[in-house]
């Protein structure tokens, strides 16, 4: 099996240059580990807890950007996508096109994004068993489109809560047959958990990330930013980005041991 | 305290005659009960579980037939929407918009369908905490509207089950200031629960409406069809409309109780 | 079928004067609704969240004041019952002997409280799904006792929350063949949710309870007290006595309306 | 910290043969690996799903094979108590009192486990927060004993089914400040799953257990059968014992790595 690669990035776009520094800096990271990395950022936070949150610098100023940044760094980016027409123009920039969790079952979105010929990343909703991303991924096979990811994001454990069932990763790749990955700051999520925004478990991030690379996944999906505290989103559950480096050597290391043992269910 | 309201109608337009019929026999029964009717129904079934779920009549075909029932039978209509440019047109014919549960957290969407001056109804998300859909009508206030209705369908519990918890009831009564809806049908569904579709528990749609009922609910939403076992989508929760008169002459029957002795937290 | 019944009574018999106190107010307030009453109350805490909780006032000091109350007022007694072999003795004083949630499962406890041919009344445990308490009474009907009642108090929902799932009454009901009781103020108990105790949510418990008996159950339990601020335990969640003539007059009228239309699953 | 350590056997000591053989095996595995081995078996099964489940040996003929097997094979033995009266003479021979999971929170039972000198290992409840394990080893320590261990095995999460929170491994840790255990076998159980008995996820114990010592624990815990499916009790979660030595190499590599890079909230 393919050694774990990572995608990461600032929870959303905030300038050209935030987005080249944190960009820049993943780079460096990776390379010194062999670590392939798919730069991940948000043009649109489209679901925020609260009206008045801030939702990112949007599509047309965003697409340079990601065209920037992938010919700059030669890595390949990811951003997600919430309406069917974004999908067409987004893929021609990006690599990997993702489906949010709450809109995991949205046909036309699903659609839309599979006939761009882009990798499509589907989150797993909160809602939604393992098993049953297997319809998910139908409605992308059934559209011609067969590069897709899937991942665990939390499960809905109670109120403003979730909870990560480490058993899902095996069973998404056993009932997909899709690379599987692991989403460590948002499974840290406290939804809602502010009153007017969601809240996080930062310290838990790096916890989780271990324990599903030791299982066996694909990628380790990590929002990182140079100063979490004052970041304009998910600032509770985003990773510093001068802890990345020790984070990472740790799940490579791990990685090599789950990827020599791989689980069969 | 207004006299209990129902919502109800069949899960989706199959045919313009089929809605007329369920149409008018549910006008029948609820002037007999002297109970307020919303008729819904969707022209679109935009997140079935699988990609060969049927979707219904779409736009173009159903709105006239919702225009029809509208002025036919004088009672106010409803139906959902799925993308913010269906809000407009949607609008011009129908009464009350309803934002799907997995979409009640989409900005744009909520923002749209406000901007209207329809009412519109957002089923809380199944991921959703009941204090938490303050944020979402905030959405709604800020974009200029204030006739909002909010409905409990149930939250996550483990995987493929809803729970519904009647704490959310008054709960959200008192932290949004809006009109209450029980959605007695969609909380009894098991999602995903048949592999490649929704199972559910027809039988406790009726049980869930009393208990529901008897805390105290501005209506109930109910989903009902001359023949659920043969319809195309959410068969397993509807309600056979035969059975309909008996579950909403005890409907109002625990109302008037409840209206008498208002819960106040 | 036959009218709602209360069990009600202090969490714990603090002294002999207090327990009469209660028992006597609510000797009065059920007669003069024609309610049947069993009057509950705890001689021992055998599950309190911290150790520097209060206990009770212990077995052999609290027979008597059962036995007293039983005589004088002419109403059965309940009490709860935590190792095999307090069964017997308890059981010559006591009309109903309880076996706590956490203990639904031990098979000596239930066996020794069956043999004793007193009434016993099972808590489901809060990690118990409704429909394996069919295992428990056949635990008992094993053990050759029939009268048997089950009892819902909420369902783990996360951590240090429970919810109730109103479905659980009639399935419990069809499954076990049993009566079955709503207990309405350990239902809204967040357990350990105060850190050293348990937290609790009173103003939810008429509202469960009224759910709870327009659903159709054969008794609601309560636990009261004069000045639950002041109670040694299960403050947070106790009703005032005296709400409790309001509270029970509602729920004697919502039980009169459900027992003319019983839910048959 | 030290190396994971391994506490392994048979659900329930089916004979004084079984339990030796199985304990001969478990040695030699372990003494390959230097993980040090505390053995596991019960003498009675107190809370089986039914009533007709077989409970074991009984206590007074399993203490004599305890014995035998401490003195024969130099291996601390542990094995779970059930009433207070109990915890006496099972210390005498045996090194671990266990305390079972619906029991974590019965005073009396914490309390006479703590005063018999022994080590204690508590299970946490399937209806228990990790931060609320501090006030049950409050417990232990109000009785003065501080040797104590605290074990996940899973949390309620819908009906039927436990879900493994990995965050509750380093909050326990940090919240008692005891060596953490995690429980890989009774994690799987689906608790009533199959009617008259509990189900299991055999699959997905070893799959667990990485996650569990990648993260970091002081021990796994897995129950061990050489025919699982044809034990008495648990079969569908024991782990068949050909299959140990490779999920024990594992562990103890994954351990390493953990242990190098220990998680600090």
């Amino acid at each position: 099996d393919r050694p774990l690669a990572l995608i990461a990035g600032p929870c959303q776009m905030e300038s050209r240059d935030h987005a080249l520094e944190v960009a820049e800096a993943l780079v460096g990271m990776t390379a010194a580990l062999g670590m392939p990395l798919i730069f991940k950022t948000s043009f649109d936070k489209a679901n925020r807890t609260s009206i008045s949150g801030a939702r990112g610098m949007g599509l047309a100023a965003a697409l340079p950007v990601f065209a920037e940044i992938r010919e700059r760094f030669g890595c390949p980016v990811l951003t997600d996508v919430h309406e069917a027409e974004q999908c067409a123009p987004v893929a021609e920039v990006v690599d990997v096109l993702q489906i949010p969790a709450f809109l995991c079952r949205q046909t036309d979105l699903l659609v839309a994004a599979a006939r761009t010929g882009a990798v499509v990343n589907v989150k797993k909703g909160q809602f939604l068993a393992p098993w049953d991303m297997r319809n998910v991924v139908a409605k992308l096979d059934a559209a011609g489109n067969d590069r897709v990811l899937v991942t665990e994001r939390g499960v809905s454990f109670g109120y403003n809560t979730l909870v990560t069932d480490m058993r899902s990763l095996p069973i998404m790749a056993r009932d997909t047959g899709c690379p599987v990955v692991f989403d460590a700051t948002h499974s840290v999520q406290q939804p809602g958990g502010q009153g007017g925004s969601s809240g996080g478990q930062r310290e838990f991030a790096p916890v989780l990330a271990r324990a599903a690379v030791a299982v066996g996944v694909a990628a380790v999906f990590i929002e990182t930013h140079p100063d979490p505290d004052h970041a304009p989103s998910d600032g509770p559950n985003m990773i510093p980005l001068r802890d990345m480096p020790g984070i990472l050597r740790l799940l490579t290391d791990v990685d090599r041991l789950a990827k020599a043992h791989p689980v069969r269910l």
